[in-house]
């Protein structure tokens, strides 16, 4: 038995005030990312939490990399044979979250994921290194296999393969863009009286600003 | 327009074998904790992403500190009227998840989460700092507040209302316990070659294990 009772910091790094945000929860996104990178220390600060639900119905989360952001949406790419990929195809409701611990931020995003168009796909699979293209073509994500050496082969076998032949992308690996209709921002403060600051997507276009409760 | 294309690193930290694992995933949660704990440099070992189903019908995650584990399960501790909380007793099904980068692993919690019995939830409540207690009950969670100047100045007259005052926890604030049905274990290998285990508890009591394709 582990007793982490006694395991807390307290949090008091930095704020975040209604006297002191944009109108558009994009560009508040934007500040802090880049307050993250360029301050922050964390090694990944692209790094975020994707929540789908499962065929199971369980709620799942794993990390993915943002790959692009901008007013509209957020983009990461994955397999869509994989456990997550057949789990949006069913269910579109996702939830993207960042947690930078070092600046003692989080960012919690509502949305809808849709597959992006052929032509981004395309256009990021062919900026990946070899190795990752090969690595994505090599692996069937999340189904059962029976050890690493398998895996191993198959990459080789590939390797072989297409060693004078470009790679190109796989139709069943893609992106997907969440179009995010709420995003909230956390910011720890001592006491447990974090700033909690939630933008919700209106009808008329425009964002609807509320500070949380902690 | 954020492009993050070229974000990313080859995973080379460590590795994950079937030749070198226990057969229960408590007690490989076990080691990886405290090998994080000393080596891995991450601040709060103890922080879980915690996901669960809305009431909107759309996944949500949000950062909570794991407070204690063993064979029975995963404890945390919240308000069980704020949107987690609510959250979880419409529907038990939750995902534990957590992201240790500095040795490039994730776990990967499935479960149902249920109350604690009143007594553990009184324990840790009494374990607290006097602030971390008042910040509890200064706060309506998740619920919307017109200022932060509103929970400084509930917070201080908190704090002269139970300044001669032991202060006990209030009924709608305790913990909850994830009893696991899967665990995943994740490491980062180069090439996209992540090593992937995982844990599926049986009717025999006993817990299946497989290797993912990554």
């Amino acid at each position: 038995m582990n007793d982490l009772s006694d395991y807390r910091k307290s949090y008091d790094k930095s704020e975040l005030l209604e006297s002191n945000i944009p109108e558009d929860p994009i560009n508040l996104f934007n500040r802090w990312f880049h307050e993250v990178e360029d301050h922050g220390g964390d090694s990944e600060v692209n790094a975020m939490t994707l929540s789908t639900i499962g065929l199971d119905g369980f709620p799942r989360a794993r990390v993915v990399l943002l790959k692009k952001f901008s007013e509209e949406g957020f983009i990461f790419y994955t397999n869509y044979n994989s456990e997550k990929g057949k789990a949006i195809l069913e269910n579109d409701k996702v939830c993207l979250s960042f947690f930078w611990h070092t600046m003692e931020r989080q960012v919690i995003i509502k949305g809808v994921a849709t597959k992006t168009s052929e032509m981004i796909s395309d256009n990021y699979f062919d900026s990946r290194p070899d190795g990752s293209k090969l690595g994505a073509i090599a692996s069937n994500q999340s189904e059962v296999v029976s050890s690493r050496e398998v895996l191993e082969t198959t990459l080789l076998k590939l390797e072989k393969e297409f060693s004078n032949t470009p790679i190109s992308r796989p139709e069943y690996w893609g992106g997907f863009i969440v179009s995010p209709s709420e995003v909230e921002f956390w910011q720890g403060r001592p006491n447990r009286l974090h700033d909690r600051i939630r933008y919700i997507f209106q009808n008329d276009q425009s964002w609807k600003i509320d500070r949380l409760a902690p």
